[in-house]
C-alpha cells in the first residue's frame, strides 16, 4: 500500500533508465532480481527511473534498447552480457551505440588477472575480452568476480554497464556507482529514508494505525509485507541530513507511538539480528533445538557475524532417537504425547538449554508438510517452547501454506519469542546458564 | 552462456512484447516476478519475447512504451494498471493509443459485482471503473480478483492486459490468454526443453566440453551458472512430445557422455534432492555436525518433503563445548588444532553418525568471516568429514566471497559428496549404522 502522491509530488530531476540484457529473462528461466537492487540504490539518490527495458543477447535488439534510452535518459545503466563469451555483447554494441572503438584497458586487464591469480584458476584467453572497454571510458572494481563494469561518457550523460551476476553488481553499485552520481549527477533534494520493521501484526491493520500518515506528501508513508513481516518506509525529500532528520524524526517517533508494540528493528535489522543484539544486551546465550525447521533457526541466527558471541549451539531433533540421545527428551513423552506436543516442545528446549549450558532454550517441533498431517495434528500445527532460567513456556501455532513457509513462519515466531525474552531479560531479570 | 543461434535460429514466429506497469517496480520495491512467469509460458507455447518494457503509473510513458511495442510486436501483454484507483491508468491508455472510446462491459460488470457478493464486501463506486473496456474487446475472466483482464485486437495484432496480482495473473494466462493465443497465433511448433544439472565444473570448462553442441540450431544447447552449479538447457522445437523427444533424447545422451561424472540431476533437481534419493537407494541413513553453516545443510536437507526417512538429524556445534557435549570431539584435539582442522572435523563427522546411530556422518567446520580469519586460516577455509561405516575422510577447501556465499557453497560441496558417496554405496557397499 503506498500513497500514490508519493513520485507525483517531487520535482522533476536526473532522468535515469535501466537496460536488463540476457535472453534467459525473456523466456521467464530467471527472475530479474537486479533491476529493483538497482532501483531502490537510485531512487535512494533521488534518482528516478523513468523505464526499464529488457532484451536478449542479440546485438540489434540490444542497439535499439541503448539508443533510445539514450534519447531519453541522462543515466543509462545496462546489466548483463559482460561475460567472455561470443554472445555476451554489451562491450561491444555500447562502443558502437557511442561511436567509440572498442580498447583493452590496462587496470581492467591487471584486475582480470588478479582475479583469476587470487582463485588459484587459469585464465582462458577469451577472458581477455573482459579487459575491453569503448575509448575513453573508466572502470568499475569488481572485488567479487571477473568483469569489471563500464562508466562510459558521452557529454552529460553516462552510460554504466554492469554485470548481470547480483552479489556482484550490488557491491559495484554500493562503492563505486553510487558514489559516482552523487558526484556526477546530484539531484537538487535527496531522498532520505527510514524503514521500521514489523512483527505480529498484518499489514492492513497496520495501515489502519497509521491511516492518516499514509495520505502525507513530504515524508511520504507507505507500507509493505512479505515473509511474514510487514515493513513501514518513511521517505523525505530534503539538501542534506539535518533537513531529513527535522522531517523524519517527528514521524518515526508518531509511529513509534502507535505500533511500537510490534517494532522489532529498523533499516536492515532482520529477526535473527534482533534478537542477538537482545541476547547480548541481556547476556545470555541461546541453544536451539529444532525438529520442522530441520537448522533453519539455526541458520538464520549464525548468518549474523559475531553470532558465536551469543549462541551455543543446537540440535537438529529430526528423528526421535535424535530428541533422546541429543536432547535428553524422556522416550516415554514421545509414547505418550507424540513428537508434535506440548510436553515435548517444553523438554527440548529444557534439554537443549542444559545439555550446553545456555541461558536460554529455545525448541520447535510441528509438521511442515505436505505429509504427516492428521485431523489432531494438522500440517502448519507447531509448538514453540522456550526455557529460561528452568522456567520453560510453550506456545502452540497453526501455520497456514506450504512447507517452506511454515517452516520460514515457525523461524520467525521463534527468533522473535527470543527477541521478546531477551529484551526483556536485559532489563533485569537475572539468570545463571543451564539451569 | 548460451547460443547467440538459439533465438535466431527459429523460423521467425510470432513476435510478443511485454509491458510492466507500476512506478513500485521502478523503486525497487517489488521485484517483477510477472514478467518470468507470463514469459515462461509463451516460450512453452512458441511464442518468442523479444523486449519487455516496464513503466511507471504515467499516462505518457505507459503510452510512449505501448505504441512502441506495438510497431513491432504481433501480440503485447500488459500486467498492472486494472485497479480501481486514479493511477491505475492500462485501461485508458489502451483505449487512447488504440483510438477507441473506452465503454462499460455487461459481463464485466457483471463479474465485478459477483466477485464482490463472493467476497461478502460491499462494491464501491470507483469499483465499476474496472468494468471499462477499449470498444470492441473481449474480457479475461479473472477468478480470484476484481479486474477482469482485456483482450483488444487491431487487424492481426492483439493487445492483452493483465493485473498486476501474481496469482490472478497465472490463472488468467493459463486458463484463457494462452489457449487464445494458440488459437490465433499459432506457431508452427511448440518449443519443448530438458534441463541437466551439474556440480564441480565450472560454467567455461563445461562449455568447453559442449562447444560444438552450443551451436546447434534444433535443439539448441545453453548453459547457466548461479549459486555454484551449472545448468545446461537443450530445448527443441518439435509439434509433438514424441518429435520431442527424439530431438533431445540423442544430445542428452550425448551430453551424459561428455560430462556426466558432475552431473546431479535434471530439471528441478536440487543437490539436497539428489543426496536424498542416493541415500534413500542405499538404504542409508545421514547426521550432520554444523560449525560454520550452522544449520543451514540440515535445513537445506528438511526441505525435502519426505526427507525423515534418510535424515536421522544433527548438532549445530557452533561452540567447542557444543562439538565435545553434543559429538563427542576430545577436548584435546581442539586445543591441540582448534575447531578449524582436518582433526576436529573428522572427530564431528564420526561423532555425529554414532551419536545419532546413522550410516554416514557429515561434518562441516570453517571460516565464514568476515572475521576470524588468520594468515593459516584464512576466511573461506572450510573442512568437510564423511564417515562411512567406521571410515572418515576430510577434504579441505578455501571458498571466496562474502558469509553467506562461503556458508552456502559450503553446503554445496557438502551435499554433493554426500550424494556421490551414498550413489557409490548404493552400487553395492554395505554398512552398518554408527559403526
Amino acid at each position: 500500500m503506498r500513497s500514490k502522491r508519493r513520485i507525483n509530488g517531487f520535482q522533476p530531476g536526473v532522468r535515469a533508465e535501466l537496460v536488463m540484457i540476457g535472453t534467459e529473462m525473456l523466456l521467464g528461466e530467471i527472475i530479474d532480481t537486479n533491476a529493483a537492487r538497482i532501483a531502490e540504490r537510485l531512487a535512494g539518490a533521488g534518482i528516478h527511473v523513468y523505464f526499464k527495458t529488457t532484451v536478449g543477447d542479440n546485438w540489434t535488439r540490444i542497439a535499439a534498447a541503448l539508443s533510445q534510452a539514450l534519447t531519453r535518459a541522462d543515466v543509462v545503466i545496462t546489466s548483463g552480457g559482460l561475460g567472455p563469451t561470443d554472445d555476451d555483447l554489451t562491450r561491444e554494441v555500447v562502443a558502437a551505440v557511442l561511436g567509440r572503438r572498442l580498447v583493452e584497458h590496462p587496470e581492467a586487464m591487471r584486475q582480470v588477472e588478479a582475479w583469476f591469480q587470487r582463485q588459484n584458476r587459469p585464465m582462458s584467453p577469451s577472458n581477455r575480452k573482459q579487459a575491453l572497454v569503448p575509448e575513453g571510458s573508466e572502470i568499475i572494481p569488481n572485488r567479487r568476480g571477473t568483469a569489471p563494469g563500464i562508466i562510459a561518457r558521452r557529454g552529460e550523460q553516462a552510460v554504466i554497464c554492469l554485470p548481470g551476476v547480483p552479489h556482484e553488481l550490488e557491491a559495484m553499485m554500493d562503492e563505486t556507482v553510487l558514489p559516482f552520481l552523487v558526484r556526477n549527477f546530484s539531484p537538487s533534494g535527496r531522498l532520505w529514508s527510514r524503514v521500521l520493521k514489523f512483527y505480529g501484526i498484518g499489514e492492513s491493520a497496520l495501515a489502519e494505525l497509521l491511516q492518516d500518515l499514509l495520505t502525507m506528501d513530504n515524508p511520504t508513508v507507505a507500507t509493505y509485507a512479505g515473509n511474514g513481516e510487514v515493513r513501514v518506509r518513511i521517505t523525505a525529500r530534503a539538501a542534506d541530513e539535518v533537513g531529513a532528520r527535522e522531517l523524519l524524526e517527528p514521524v518515526e517517533r508518531d509511529i513509534r507511538n502507535r505500533a511500537g508494540e510490534f517494532l522489532y528493528g529498523t533499516g536492515d535489522d532482520t529477526l535473527e539480528s534482533a534478537a542477538g543484539r537482545a541476547l547480548k544486551a541481556a547476556g545470555w546465550t541461546l541453544a536451539v533445538a529444532e525438529s520442522c525447521t530441520g537448522g533453519l533457526i539455526g541458520s538464520r541466527i549464525t548468518s549474523v557475524p559475531g553470532s558465536s558471541d551469543y549462541f551455543a549451539g543446537g540440535a537438529v531433533a529430526y528423528s526421535n532417537r535424535a530428541k533422546v540421545d541429543l536432547l535428553g527428551v524422556p522416550a516415554g513423552l514421545l509414547d505418550q504425547y507424540g513428537a508434535v506436543s506440548e510436553p515435548v516442545a517444553r523438554a527440548m528446549a529444557v534439554g537443549a538449554a542444559q545439555r550446553l549450558g545456555a541461558h536460554v532454550g529455545l525448541a520447535v517441533t510441528g509438521i511442515a508438510g505436505p505429509g504427516g498431517g492428521t485431523a489432531d495434528k494438522p500440517v502448519g500445527l507447531v509448538y514453540i517452547g522456550l526455557a529460561v532460567g528452568g522456567e520453560a513456556e510453550v506456545r502452540r501455532y497453526q501455520f497456514a501454506g506450504d512447507r517452506d513457509r511454515v517452516r520460514w513462519l515457525t523461524s520467525q515466531a521463534a527468533l522473535d519469542l527470543v527477541r521478546r525474552r531477551a529484551e526483556a531479560g536485559a532489563q533485569g531479570l537475572g539468570i545463571s546458564p543451564g539451569a
